[in-house]
Order: C-alpha cells, then structure tokens, then sequence
C-alpha cells in the first residue's frame, strides 16, 4: 500500500483541523476584545492575529506556491515585539488578510500532489536537501500547524465567557 | 525511495521539539509561580501541568504501550475543570510525573518500527480502521503534539521576565 497519500492527508487534516477551530475561536471575539492583552504585560490578540498573518503568509514564498501577498506586515508582527509601534493595521483589516491569506493556502494545498509534497521547501538548497530529505514541504505545514496551535492556545484566552 | 521511515521521523521530531521546548519552559518556572492563573479567572499552571501529565499518560493504551501509569489524575485534571477539587496533588509530584510518563513514551516511541506506526490506535475498532486507515498510531502522535504545543502558550505566560 502506498502510504504517502496517507501521510499527506494526516498532515493537511491537521492543519485543517486547527484553521477550522482558529476561525471559530476569531468569530467570539470582537475587535475591541482583540485590543486587550492576553494576560496582563504579554502580548495584545491583535498582535497576535498580525503575527499569525504575517506567518502564514510566509508560508506562501516558503512552500514555493507565490510570493508573499503581505510583506509589509513582517516589521510590524514578525520582527517587531508587541507594544514597540505605534500604527497597526486596523483589526479589521487583519481579520480580512488572515482569510485571504488561509484561502490561498488552502488552495495551493489542495492542488499540491502527495510527490510535491516531499521536495524541498524555499529555505533550503538543493545540496542540503539530498541529505536532509525531511526538510520538505509536508514537514513546514506541521511545523506551522504547531505554531498555530501555540497562538490558539493564548488567543482563546480573549474569548468572553458565556 | 520507502518514505515511511521519512514519515515517521518528521511526526517524531516534531513531538521531540515540543516536549523539549516545554520542559526547558518548565524549568524557568517555580512551583509557587505554577500555582499562579494564566490569565486572570482563567486556569492555572498547576491544573494545565496535570492536565498535560494525564493527556500524555492516556497514550500510554492508546497508543497501545502499555496501561496508564495515573490513571487517578483522570477524573481531576481532564474531567473536572479548573478550581472545582479542592486537594490536588503537589506541583513537585507532577513534575515528576511528567518526565516520568515522557520518558516512558519516548522509550516506546523510539523501538516502534515505521510500519507499526501505521497500524490502528486503541479506540478504532478493526472494522473502522480498515475503511479510515488515517486513525493510526502516527496520527494520535501527530494530534498529541498540537496538543502540547497549545498548552504551552499558555504556560509560557507564567514564565517571569529575564
């Protein structure tokens, strides 16, 4: 039995699985409660949902599908701490970029074969990939979906009681 | 190329990154600050520790190890929430728990062949398994780990700063 297909489809399942709970998390949540921090001092849910845009739209250049749609974002939520600038995009705004930046995900993701999915993602060389075959595409898609289930994790946080 | 080993080394070592990556979390917090809420009127670092303890022990038959080695944390810290027992067990007995039932896994882990890993979790039955083969042993691993990665964003937050 080729268990590739299989393995891709776990991995993808995953990721799917912690989309579906993020957005159903974002959706209790208003924007002014995006405002507040997570815990006293730490970090602002707004933050948060810029970093996890600005994340996964890296993803989009790393698993070689299309350049970044948002680089702009990278300063503000990926290089900078939170609470160090001053003007953020809009929660809205975020909200509508973290869509689209997931649906273009999605999309690539579904047309990916269980092969492609095993070559190499954009970070390392050809060279380095022959002996390290683990560094593929599959593998930047669990580690992303860690990454998400560690931000969910302080995200939900916001949510208000019901 | 046979990339079921392949497989099974991309889902382990991403299990390996967050166990290490919360007990070196764990170290950096006291047993006085565990006792501390995450966030205020949400859980606390104790109850989310033994939650993790008894989410990992419960691999032990699922993943079909062997039987749990605490089952008594089950009804205190997966079936009660937060606050509602009164007497819970010290912070020093759950960190050794904790590396104890980790290690116990990770010992397990380690001899289990690629292709064991591909065969059924305890609670699918042969028949569903047959017709969903994704709900192997692999893929409870793959689940844990997102699971843990949760988790930790959350203890992370009792980390004090540097």
């Amino acid at each position: 039995m080729d268990q590739q297909p299989l393995f891709v489809k776990m991995a993808v399942d995953g990721w799917n699985q912690q989309i579906k709970a993020t957005n159903n998390m974002l959706g209790k949540i208003t924007d002014e409660q995006l405002r507040n921090e997570i815990s006293p001092g730490k970090n602002r849910g707004i933050y948060l949902l810029g970093h996890l845009v600005a994340i996964h739209d890296l993803m989009l250049p790393l698993l070689r599908f299309e350049p970044a749609l948002y680089p702009e974002l990278v300063p503000i939520f990926i290089e900078a701490p939170d609470k160090t600038i001053a003007d953020l995009p809009s929660v809205g705004q975020l909200r509508e970029q973290w869509t689209t930046v997931n649906d273009k995900l999605s999309a690539h993701i579904n047309s990916l074969t269980p092969a492609d999915w095993f070559t190499r993602h954009a970070s390392v060389s050809e060279e380095d990939f022959a002996k390290e075959p683990h560094r593929n595409r599959l593998n930047v898609l669990m580690g992303r979906t860690s990454h998400l289930a560690n931000h969910r994790g302080q995200l939900v946080l916001l949510v208000p009681k019901s």
